[in-house]
């Protein structure tokens, strides 16, 4: 007997591990996520403090009910593509798309928007931007958007800039938030009073547009060394914008202070105070900042996101984050501080986008090693958004 | 020892049994629906009404045999595709084709035919909706046609309106079946008298572009409280042309009485006497429609789907409705009314238009969750259409 019920012990495993085995084949990704949750408790402290970061982009995400009607999930413009460039415009409209936006456009120029259209017949594509009526045939939109992406392919062309230029001053006066990359990035850094205080800009630099930004407007050679201190110095020069520094982590700020400095323990893994000692910031933001010492006033916060990504540095991940953000940035905004427990919603959906284009770059080198193009991040971005987002 | 082996066997269970329920929250579809199907006899009545309905539209699907010819089964015209819009007109025009038609035509201008060619080979596309001679190039195509689709990324260019007009006007002469959708919607809530009586015409208004024909039409602000009285108002203002107001449950009227009211139960979960209580129609309206009282005539046919779809809102998935309902248009038509047991062919083929709509939203949505796209509903119109009318 005691065989008999070995058996059925054996009988009941496989059956058990015969389901799960399909289960994982058929569908991989959530079960594994499931699995992954379940035993990733030797490394406690550091889950729950992502834990918690993450449940932050979580409370931002609008439910999908059959109540809703087509846009009141987002409307995203971006504005960029010409000549050169129309592959960027297109992967920062569709990333917005498959995180969850309603509909997405894209304000090019003539040239480049059949190409653009071609893409993908998700996208509404306008030719307007190098048309002498560009700020009218954009700003007519305007009203119905709810984020703007300006950058990605837009080029350096004089023309271009300067109906851009028009561009970010209608949608500055109408309360639009504006996500900046790429190009985008080369006007501001030209003229950064185009951007200087306006508290619902995200700028997204890599690494050269973070220096060509912080030259520009502070004047500073870039400290390598102290990535934070010149994240905080840049975003509070240029009055309270947000900066994402693309890097190794992402360094994200607003340049304010932690509003649960001291009393709060939540996003510490993240915040300045707790981690790595920041090195005093230079020059003009001295005062602003309060210096290194905890003695003095909170600190500003200042985020990392170091979810792990990819080595790929394939063209086009800056446009899978920028578009992701601009939706991100809508949420977040609509959502509203109480939701975000008291943080800034725009470091919420900056992070929160941060960890979505790594994740993507996660999953799609697993597949796809060395050959992974951004593309194949594209095809990611629901399935990370689910294990990360809607868990 | 059966003690044990009672006990082992009662683990195995509920190991196999917790594994299938976590997989059912996590997968929904697959599994969900087979189990669905063996073990929905809770709400037989229910199922039954549904089945029936269904059974309507399975009665107008016309069988493939070897002995047709090409262009048998459907040739469906889709007018619409600007500057702005491509995607649109596309959707529509292969949704036609996916659901079964052999032919898919689509007249747009000039600039949008080769990105809308682009898309896909297996569309016919006219560069004609701008030309000085659109309503003669669109006008020759008529009589090959056996549905037309007036609206998807049409636009509201004056230019192009007028020439809609005239396109109408040459496809009511003939008697062709319309579906009118998007700026199409526009169009006809600026001048309803383009379509005014004609009975074969279906609208396929959204809320904005429903809100902006009673209005128009009626000159009510739309109650939404009673979104049957208001379809069945509408339709009927507009001589009982069918009326297909898309929301969280479908509205489908044609403003007439029920045939088979008070000796018929076949399809009563969607029909108007049987469920909700009506509030009393107002206005002009009145006396055609008989009160809200079953002591005077039949009240009339207003048909509900319900139809689980998903929550995403997606630009796209109207013009998936409105192509799919340009063949099954044709093919109620062609069927006449003894084969969908004396209702109205335009109720049953908007009835399958709706339930196909949401069951390939729903499908799409099991797989790629808050990404889904249009195109990933398109990719399911087969296996759906399938599940729901070839069973």
């Amino acid at each position: 007997m005691a065989t008999r019920t070995g058996a059925w012990a054996a009988v009941a495993a496989a059956a058990v591990v015969a389901v799960l085995s399909a289960a994982l084949a058929l569908y991989g990704s959530p079960l594994d996520a499931v699995l992954k949750r379940a035993f990733s408790l030797h490394n406690a402290h550091s889950v729950k403090g992502m834990e918690d970061a993450l449940q932050l982009v979580r409370n931002i995400v609008p439910p999908l009910t059959a109540k809703k009607h087509k846009g009141q999930d987002g409307r995203v413009g971006v504005v960029g593509g010409c000549r050169e460039y129309t592959g960027a415009p297109y992967f920062a409209a569709i990333s917005a798309l498959k995180v969850g936006a309603d509909l997405s456009h894209v304000f090019c120029t003539q040239e480049a928007a059949p190409v653009i259209k071609a893409y993908s017949p998700e996208l509404i594509v306008h030719p307007v931007l190098d048309s002498p009526d560009a700020v009218h045939d954009v700003g007519k939109w305007l009203p119905r958007l709810h984020a703007l992406v300006v950058g990605p392919g837009l080029g350096r062309d004089d023309v271009l800039l300067s109906n851009v230029k028009d561009i970010l001053e209608a949608s500055k006066a109408r309360g639009i938030p504006i996500v900046i990359d790429a190009d985008g990035l080369w006007l501001i850094a030209q003229q950064p009073a185009l951007i200087q205080g306006y508290q619902k800009a995200v700028l997204t630099p890599n690494h050269v547009e973070f220096s060509r930004l912080s030259e520009a407007v502070l004047g500073d050679p870039l400290d390598g060394q102290d990535r934070r201190g010149a994240v905080l110095r840049l975003s509070q020069a240029l009055g309270n914008v947000t900066v994402v520094q693309k890097g190794e982590r992402d360094v994200i700020s607003d340049g304010k202070q932690d509003a649960h400095a001291g009393t709060h323990t939540l996003c510490q893994p993240w915040s300045l105070q707790q981690s790595v000692p920041m090195s005093g910031p230079a020059g003009k933001s001295e005062v602003t900042l309060g210096g290194p010492s905890s003695t003095r006033a909170p600190p500003p916060q200042c985020w990392e996101c170091s979810q792990e990504g990819s080595g790929r540095r394939c063209g086009g991940q800056g446009d899978l984050l920028s578009g992701s953000l601009g939706v991100l940035v809508h949420w977040a905004l609509q959502a509203g501080p109480e939701r975000t427990d008291g943080f800034s919603p725009l470091l919420v959906a900056a992070f929160g986008a941060c960890t979505l284009t790594r994740q993507c770059s996660h999953q799609a080198f697993q597949k796809h090693g060395r050959s992974t193009t951004t593309t194949d991040m594209i095809a990611e971005v629901g399935p990370a958004f689910s294990r990360l987002f809607e868990t």
